[in-house]
């Protein structure tokens, strides 16, 4: 069903965009063929698990000359010896050295095929590499991996990799580096991040980097893409691809090989030339990505972009801890925001019903005692302030209310800018973290993460 | 029985050093007074809860005019009318204005009293905490507060604050802020900090920050000391204490109030003068104490300090996975510190056990199936190279091995070099991560992190 969805929008939209619908096959594919061992531990198994686990609706044929039967999660399936069907994607995790004929055989029923199996160019098996390339574009196959983690179509519940899965959202993760790729997605979701893809695109023989970029510019269930390269092949397509995808939704780059040595490391690693990072520096900037320094600043970079497409930097700061509200003031100026400045209505509003003991300044302290109603009148009274483009929402353990409490008046608040919030510490928020969580707030856990956010929403970027 | 260790230790250490030990009474009290509301929700209540459920061992005494009974975790307790008897320290949260009185009343009885009621001169009440600390100075009664969120003695077993309680460890925290420290407290519990004391100081009204970087200096339970302060009243003071603590352990220091609106801020917050941001840097550089720039890079440095007083620059990288060594090693070097160049013999002896594939230059990948033998000889191999200080050990998820296999061959290896580990991420390493904390060794959650942690070890500071 979601094939049909997808090409639905893909004919209202006319042929005006990339080709780019091929990759439907990989990201909502409505049946999937996989090929390998099924016996326990094995890869394939793994695959084939995680993919019945994750609930995928289509048809699932488990592949192995050997045939036999395959029992998870509950369910039994008899293994073909061969597929002699027609699937929208096989999954491939077979020896290196029989993907190509096998690929060739079954060239004819399938239209896209991930191959995981390691044991070519990156260990100098290129010629073995080009041959897997030879067959399937004679079939007209397009082809993930070799060397690759799998791919991820969330929405369409397909989990055709072994990495752990994950909840869904809007993040497209693209990953040059499987073993990356797999403890990000991990680390999703720890930071409770929602996805809408995730690929391993390994020694990108056929498939690359530009290619995601596009497909995932159009891809709807898709509201900001985060891309983890040590390097491209092909710098003037790649540029090409991030400025259209940056041109459509946030794209968040996480380098790796900006240092000398990192450099030679991720060149002796990947196999590809890393080139000068000031190029890359150069072409992330003129294309309108964001590049982040850290992994943990690409996932909260990503949760904001999940949130907001963007945000003006005159921020008001609302706390009931000055300490706190304190950092995140630091922290904002030092990143190049401004502490919005109060108009006079704003501020006498804010004194005709707040404690005297409250500071009605950026940064609002609403102090220990702020409850519901504190919280959400604060909120909106800024919000409508001309001088404030954006909120920063703090919130230590409250004393006396709850902290579903101040969560629910921070949901309840009509405001319609973009706030950002940062609920500590750890267990004694947890119940107001997950009150946000369901009504699709994310949590930033320290005031200096939560300033960042809104940084990369006002455009900006950290180094 | 710990105060009787405690001054053993002390006597036979001699008198050449400050005199901190009437601080004793607050770290390691033999018996405490509770003064205050027992009601349900009241905070003196929630102290004493603290105190019982926190497993202390002395007498603890609730003591309210009204008298009756009150019952925390399990135990009944008789409210006496009026202290009648001595207890090393008084913990109190009255009515601000009887709390003078109380002083006197009591005076003779305590050593020590932690005022955690507010309205002082937080709100321009200057005249009340002047007559506080008046009748305190007349019985010679040391006090912390008021407007303070109590003290921890951990190793004391002394919860005397209705903060959340810690793990024991080697971490004392000293805070001005009462509601960053409790946030704090919790941010640890989730980091698995062990702590060895935390004390919120308030107003500062007679013991503060200096006081207490003299006393933890000495404290054979603390290894590292984190202060958090948004200003200080006597800087000669604050300079020389903080040189006398930075000379006998690591002090790691968050600044509130470094930018103009973060300034403006904490002088309205905490009443005090915030001063030149430089003027701190300065003095924290020249005292040899580490400067952070945020809260999360407190409990890392923290973290750091726990486990080694210093390391070396050059870094030996050991990985399962490129990506995350890529990354590892491009921050090393932005952080500048050095990737070690390995000597001939460990390149060698490295090659005559490593599968090809792997690559033996450092970063060292030992590839997605390295096992418990693999990371173990290889740590030590490395270890044992004279061009090599310190090592960051990466594990992502291992897909042939439990991660317990790896984090068993980090504490078996033998290394007295300092290691640091970054196992990622989340629910996927857990075990590893467990296993690693209970040998001592505390886990970093990317590689970034990890190599920042190296870096406060080699003495150097992010900014």
């Amino acid at each position: 069903m979601w094939m049909e969805m997808r090409r639905e929008r893909k004919r209202k939209k006319g042929g005006d965009t990339v080709e780019d619908s091929s990759l439907d096959a990989f990201f909502y594919p409505s049946s999937v063929a996989i090929f390998g061992s099924f016996r326990r531990g094995a890869i394939a198994r793994e695959i084939l698990r995680n993919i019945v686990e994750g609930g995928f609706n289509g048809r699932v044929i488990p592949v192995n000359p050997k045939g036999g039967t395959v029992e998870v999660a509950g369910r039994r399936f008899r293994v073909r010896t061969r597929l002699e069907e027609p699937v929208d994607v096989a999954v491939i995790a077979v020896p290196a050295g029989v993907v190509p004929g096998l690929i060739d055989e079954i060239g004819s029923l399938i239209r896209g095929a991930v191959v995981i199996s390691a044991g070519f160019s990156e260990v100098g098996n290129a010629a073995l590499e080009r041959e897997l390339v030879e067959k399937a574009k004679k079939h007209g196959v397009r082809v993930i991996g070799p060397n690759c983690a799998g791919v991820f179509g969330v929405h369409g519940r397909f989990f055709g990799s072994f990495e752990v899965r994950v909840r869904p959202g809007g993040l497209a993760l693209i990953s040059q580096s499987g073993a990356f790729g797999g403890a990000a997605l991990a680390m999703g979701n720890d930071e409770r991040i929602g996805f809408s893809a995730f690929v391993s695109y390994g020694n990108a023989s056929d498939l690359n980097e530009s290619d995601f970029l596009e497909y995932f510019a159009e891809d709807e269930n898709t509201r900001v893409i985060a891309l983890y390269i040590e390097g491209v092949k092909d710098g003037r397509r790649f540029l090409r691809a991030l400025r259209y995808a940056a041109e459509r939704k946030p794209v968040v780059i996480l380098k790796a090989g900006k240092s000398a040595s990192g450099a030679r490391a991720a060149a002796s690693h990947t196999g590809s030339l890393a080139g000068s990072y000031e190029i890359y520096r150069a072409a992330f900037k003129q294309a309108g990505a964001i590049e982040v320094e850290e992994m943990e600043e690409l996932f909260d970079a990503a949760k904001a972009f999940e949130m907001y497409p963007l945000a003006g930097k005159r921020v008001a700061v609302i706390t009931n801890s000055g300490g706190p509200g304190v950092l995140a003031t630091d922290k904002l100026e030092r990143l190049g925001l401004e502490i919005a400045k109060l108009s006079e209505e704003t501020v006498e509003e804010l004194r005709s019903f707040l404690p005297p003991q409250c500071s009605v300044r950026n940064p609002i302290d609403l102090i220990a005692d702020a409850d519901y109603e504190r919280y959400r009148r604060t909120i909106e009274i800024v919000c409508r302030d001309g001088n404030v483009d954006s909120l920063l929402v703090i919130c230590v353990p409250p004393i006396f209310v709850p902290s579903e409490e101040v969560a629910r008046a921070v949901v309840e608040a009509k405001c319609d800018k973009p706030v950002v919030v940062n609920f500590m510490a750890g267990e004694l928020v947890r119940d107001g973290v997950e009150l946000l969580e369901r009504h699709g707030i994310k949590n930033f856990p320290t005031p200096e993460r939560a300033a960042r956010a809104l940084m990369w929403l006002s455009g900006r970027q950290t180094f």
